[in-house]
């Protein structure tokens, strides 16, 4: 007679659990943990059990669907009282490796600036009415002296559509009925984010929320393009990044107009001069740092050369050719080229394969460190061309994958993932809002960390979803699984340093500093000073 | 000098993708397609690249989010005028592996059913008013005799909550005001069906969606204890699947309350009467199909035991002595054992580790074929109870999985199921509906199929979710990748055979039949008699 015991059924069922959580790098690496984490992990778990009560279980009327890893815009307001957020925003992160430079700092500090600039101008397209204020986007200029017009206020029935008003003017004089200067604020930042109601339910197609996610670039690339407003951004995306807990930067700037508009309105400022100034402003946030007595909160910031995925081939030959001019001019500053815009609806990396193979082999030939970091994968497609971009990232030696959100569907591309480590740059909340998964629970990050396929957490373009820095993506893959935990964090926080463009020694360097911080950090959670 | 030429890149990348397709065991066995599956694969190809464009690239004002393999239940009227639909519909589709046998029949039938019987009964337990009828649900039940009531009307002022009406004049005299007869048939068939604005809108999460689910249950549950329906029921359901195309069933039915009620009202018929007419009900459903020359259509249908993830331990002792008994008096009827319900609600399997086990020995000491046929991971839980349902339902040695949903996040567990044969019996709109995908897109299936996992594509609850058979199902599936094609709805057929508890020698015959229909199917698609 058979007879299956339950005390060998549970050591067979321990071993199988323990079998397949010892894939995960945070679980096979916990006995390297020191006494100090474990409690960390332990104090951190106990915290999100119990959030998961009284926070994630509770009522609250006028939210919908609430659930630890909730859609990240419906649950903001919850998740900014939790105890769990308030800790993860003390965390050293390590680097952020997957970021739009146009989309890294909060609308309203871009606005102040843009107040303070005599040479920035604002038109519309149409009169504004209560009725088109959401529906007409501001497109914003630094004009030259020669351009400036009389004309004062958006608002008035005598505006003519098209004409540029001083932007501090049009705020100043901006109809009481469309709320005054502070409707001004409030319709410029609408114009720049995307709004909850937007993202599920206005926008309510994957291409619907994609032209209003190009929207706001063009009008955000009316700021950026000026390049007294761009030095105070750069300098301001650092410094808030670094009060995030991140220490490191690699992010990805367009090259695309060849010029920015300097404080005459003339397009006088070269990419050289603008990385000159970014070298510059580098090495004044480390002095700053250093002189705060905080030398391991800053290891530097690197630029991933890009240009858009509408391009001809000709002209990607000339961006290459650009991109490699630049990197032999900062070496230190380059860290890679890649192609961006929506992958489902623009060209396929194939499309541009003989440009490519030319660069790649130049880039061989004149032995420089600059390899390519492409966007692939952001789709749920499934052979379709945005699916394919993962072979030809792969191919092309990739040095990490920006989204890979269809790799869960290649078996053997993840094995090639995991053998050549290549990392993907996953943004969880990115990936939500533009409507590829419905929430952080279902986001093929779980799999892919449960697989052991390395990964870099990333925020892609924080000042349009609203979740500076990258507090809020931590926040959300902490709740997205019930196996992650602090340790889950502090892997992925080390391995957005491990796969960063830095060099050997270099990366030792910062993976010493932040261990620096992390000992400090784990430490104020088991004593409890993170709280105080 | 290094230089990368085109021909070499391309070459490396038609091996690759060939390396990685060939994973998938549709193109792997596209070597012994027939020339004439060849044909009729491009040309639903062909069909399909040109209603991407005329159906799924088309606007269409009142429906939101249109794309090929969007939400079902916004997609069904535009996905019903479609050829590829058209030619689905007709295509045999092999074994139906998991459904639930008091979701299988549409609503409005049921009701016809339902008005025949005199002694079905309804009440509601508050008055029906214009606001409170679509929250007000009916219950059914058949009568004794002496249990009659005088009630002639539910909507009457005079009506006094609770009281039992006969179902034909409650509807009959049915309020005007609510919509007459008519309206009283639109309330009852709500009430077992969830609407779009219900899945998509009003339930708004997980749970509120579950509790439309269920409550759908409690209610088809007021006509299906009565035995006199559940004959008509169960035959209605084999001839609808046949005319779908499916030629083998294998149904879960819930034993729970022990006896099903009569024509008298009296709750006197065991399961053992049900199975008896069951077995004589599948038989009549093969001589009409040999008597019109279609023996090939019906190869039979087993009931998979299941009973609800709530009982106590001790109660489901008695559930599997109970199996174990009519196993044994209908051996060609018993497929199998599971515990339905909820699994991010209710118990988990290790809850019941010891009457399972102790069934596991009994089973193997009689020498019993009548394997578990677990649900496991109908959740996006990581590491959740849910979750780890799939770690015992597969060291419990489960035949296939109910939905496996999270075995995605199971890097071992695929593996295993792939050794093992474990197949999935996977449910892509039922997912969708109940809010664990926003549509067969970003569904795990694509990522199953492409790594060999084995699949059984089945339908749940058509019922409930207005998809009858299983031809809603395969469309969304073909359209939810741009690799799936003909023949990969021709494998999804075959493995529904292969996976199914049929003996090897049943199996053959099953797919020999299954075979000749395939073959037909195919010529009509290759000579256009199909849209005839």
């Amino acid at each position: 007679m058979s007879s299956h015991s339950v005390e060998s059924y549970l050591a067979a069922r321990t071993a199988l659990i323990s079998e397949e959580r010892s894939i995960r790098r945070d679980f096979r690496e916990l006995q390297f943990a020191t006494e100090e984490e474990l409690q960390a992990d332990q104090i951190v778990r106990s915290i999100k059990l119990e959030e998961a009560k009284t926070v994630w279980a509770a009522d609250h009327p006028d939210i919908p669907n609430v659930f630890p890893g909730m859609a990240y815009l419906s649950a903001r307001n919850l998740i900014t009282k939790t105890k769990i957020f308030e800790l993860i925003s003390k965390m050293p992160k390590g680097a952020l490796l997957h970021s739009h430079l146009d989309a890294m700092v909060s609308a309203s500090v871009v606005l102040k600036y843009a107040l303070e600039e005599p040479a920035i101008h604002v038109k519309i397209p149409n009169r504004l009415t209560k009725a088109s204020l959401a529906s007409t986007p501001p497109a914003f200029r630094g004009l030259k002296p020669s351009e400036y017009s009389d004309e004062v206020c958006l608002t008035s029935n005598l505006y003519n559509p098209g004409t540029w008003v001083q932007i501090k003017r049009a705020r100043e004089n901006f109809s009481d009925q469309l709320g005054g200067p502070e409707g001004f604020d409030a319709w410029v930042i609408d114009s720049l984010t995307i709004l909850p109601g937007e993202a599920y339910e206005k926008y309510d197609s994957m291409s619907k929320i994609w032209e209003k996610f190009q929207n706001t670039f063009n009008i955000i690339g009316g700021f950026t393009r000026f390049y007294p407003l761009k030095k105070k951004y750069f300098k301001e995306f650092l410094l808030s990044s670094i009060e995030d807990g991140i220490s490191f930067v690699e992010t990805r700037l367009v090259f695309f107009r060849g010029y920015l508009v300097d404080a005459d309105g003339e397009e006088s400022v070269g990419y050289s001069e603008l990385l000159t100034a970014f070298r510059k402003i580098i090495q004044e946030v480390k002095d700053e740092m250093a002189n705060q007595g905080r030398p391991d909160a800053f290891f530097g910031c690197r630029i991933i050369y890009t240009t858009l995925r509408f391009v001809s081939c000709e002209e990607l030959d000339w961006y290459i050719d650009d991109c490699i001019k630049l990197k032999q001019e900062f070496p230190d500053l380059i860290a890679g080229f890649d192609l961006v815009g929506s992958e489902n609806d623009l060209k396929p990396l194939i499309y541009y394969i003989e440009p490519l193979l030319r660069c790649k082999s130049r880039v061989e030939e004149l032995g420089l460190d600059l390899p390519f970091i492409f966007h692939a994968g952001e789709t749920f497609g499934d052979g379709s061309e945005a699916d394919n971009n993962l072979y030809d990232a792969i191919l092309l030696g990739t040095k990490r994958i920006g989204h890979g959100f269809s790799l869960i569907k290649h078996p053997k591309l993840i094995q090639m993932c995991k053998e050549r480590g290549i990392a993907l740059e996953v943004c969880p909340i990115s990936n939500e809002i533009l409507r590829l998964t419905s929430s952080v629970c279902n986001h093929p990050l779980a799999s892919m960390i449960n697989q052991d396929v390395p990964v870099a957490l990333c925020s892609d373009d924080p000042s349009v979803f609203g979740n500076m820095g990258l507090s809020f993506d931590f926040f959300q893959v902490l709740m997205g699984s019930d196996l992650n935990g602090l340790l889950t964090l502090r892997m992925l926080a080390r391995q957005s340093l491990e796969h960063s463009t830095l060099s050997n020694i270099e990366k030792e360097k910062a993976l010493a500093s932040w261990g620096k911080q992390w000992a400090i950090f784990v430490r104020s959670v088991v004593d409890g000073s993170i709280f105080a």
